[in-house]
């Protein structure tokens, strides 16, 4: 395979992560940050010291100051930065955007002022972009040190995911294709809400039964409303579905879940996000599935239950027990 | 709800979880267990001191040192013996059992020497038997504790289901009812394969992504094995499939992940089985799920890799990167 020329736009934790695996592979790859500073310190450490310490950059993995520097002669360009962000850093990169570059998305989210998904404002801004979603299972800090990890790459065009897969593909970091992007979108941002849910559930001093519950009747109720909006219900059985919402609801990288911990302590929902201090995309997830849910017409009573507390409308025990005393069911249809 | 006179066989922490379940309902309860000093030590501490420590027995559970006694009025019997012994509890029940009395049965497994489930096995032993299955996500300690728990119960015969879902159903404890017996059985047994795997990755000091990729692909193999053998495909994106898998690949409760994390740590296999002390269903499991795949013509990669990491035919690092290198995949068909 022939090596490329590729900018990644965003540094936080998975964008340096993925930055590290292509151009480790080879590929010459510039990656570039809203935040100068981060950028200054990135050149200077030649490691991501803030968010990725202890690994090294190889000389194949340039940070530079400018998005026109990084994005000039690229012939890939993946996007890393949080989903509410991904409209403006779009914007900002647009003008050196071409019709035959392609675009890597990795950002997990639903936009709260607009309800759309990523691939949805991209379309929104170039109707004919190449465009292809990368998630999964993937702690950006497992990938940053080689330990075997699978993902997904989907596009409408299959194609360019399979172009995407060679690009990425090495004996550590295996790449599946799939044509469904809406669902993969929904999996990978709904799964978020979930993760908020069981943080919560351990947060009570609830144990690993409510939480496999919460897990797979979660799964349950982000296929139901994915396949509402499109969605191949397959994608939701797999690496982006049950796959990202596993490492998400059982790992302490997600801080999604520990948000959900010190709200099942006691912690009111908004101290605990300023505790957290990243962002807790699932807060603003939950806000976008809740809205798409009553839009769509479609049960989500877990996401339901999880929107009431964090907007302190009612406490995290009385959620749970409406969950567990609804009527009797049977599985398939829950 | 009426309350019944249910005899419960085996004295395991599982069997006593739902014997305390089931009398802190209102339910007339009498254990059994083949172990007759166990029994003993039961009725003297009115408590499971060795399998389930700390919990009392109420007044309306009552351990009995003769199987006819536990037997002789019962409506309901749940049998909680290991999977490998099942046929031989069955066995000894069975002059006692009659054909309007409902079978329980909570034991994961396949048979290793014949290839059958649980239910084939009851069904050899009395055609007509009114048989359930009880599974999902659910260790004893925590429902001994009452810490929330759902759970799936099936049978053929779905009002059958109903009324077992009414004899257990309490708001810690939520039943779901299912009429797919055997993808019921097929989840709850082959789970204890992909907890192995799981245990093998983390004692090789894999991550959290490795074993999400793990239990993601281990539960499309089991689905396609349980499709061939005439499951419903949903149920393995159920409380008995996909939710039994991940609360036993993560909790440090599971023996099978246990046994699996010294292996993976480079134990010889047989001395982990030794080390774990108690039944590792999962070796069993392996080979009779090794051995129906052959038969089925199924492609199982995930089990034939484990099969031959426990027969010491291959090195688990070895199994791990022929998973990860094998050929491009979309993710559909993989």
């Amino acid at each position: 395979m022939e090596f490329k020329k590729i900018a990644v736009i965003g540094a936080g934790s998975w964008g340096t992560a993925l930055a590290l695996t292509l151009s480790n592979k080879g590929h010459e790859v510039k990656i570039w940050d809203v935040n100068k500073e981060h950028v200054q310190e990135l050149q200077v450490n030649r490691e991501n010291v803030k968010y990725l310490p202890g690994i090294p950059f190889p000389d194949k993995l340039q940070p530079v100051a400018a998005v026109k520097e990084a994005l000039e002669d690229a012939q890939v360009v993946l996007f890393s930065a949080p989903a509410q962000h991904f409209r403006s850093a779009l914007d900002n990169a647009l003008p050196f955007i071409s019709q035959d570059m392609i675009i890597i998305n990795v950002a997990k989210g639903i936009e709260q002022k607009t309800l759309k998904r990523m691939s949805e404002i991209a379309r929104d801004k170039m109707s004919n972009m190449k465009y292809v979603v990368l998630s999964g299972p993937s702690h950006a800090e497992e990938v940053g040190l080689g330990l075997p990890t699978t993902v997904v790459v989907a596009s409408t065009d299959i194609k360019l995911a399979e172009y995407v897969q060679d690009i990425f593909m090495t004996d550590k970091f295996r790449v599946y294709t799939n044509s469904d992007v809406i669902g993969v979108e929904i999996g990978g941002a709904l799964k978020n809400i979930i993760a908020l849910g069981a943080g919560i559930s351990d947060g009570m001093g609830y144990g690993d039964n409510a939480k496999a519950a919460m897990m797979t009747r979660g799964i349950a109720e982000i296929a139901r409303l994915g396949v509402k909006l499109g969605a191949d219900i397959h994608t939701f059985s797999g690496l982006t579905g049950i796959g990202d919402l596993v490492v998400t609801c059982t790992s302490m990288h997600s801080r999604n879940r520990r948000c959900g911990i010190l709200i099942g302590e006691g912690m009111k929902p908004k101290e605990a996000t300023k505790k957290v201090g990243m962002v807790v995309e699932g807060m603003y997830t939950t806000e976008a599935a809740y809205e798409l849910a009553k839009r769509e017409g479609v049960e989500m009573p877990i996401t339901e239950g999880i929107y009431a507390v964090i907007n302190d409308k009612i406490d995290a025990r009385d959620a749970v027990n409406q969950l567990m005393t609804r009527d009797k069911k049977s599985e398939i249809m829950f």
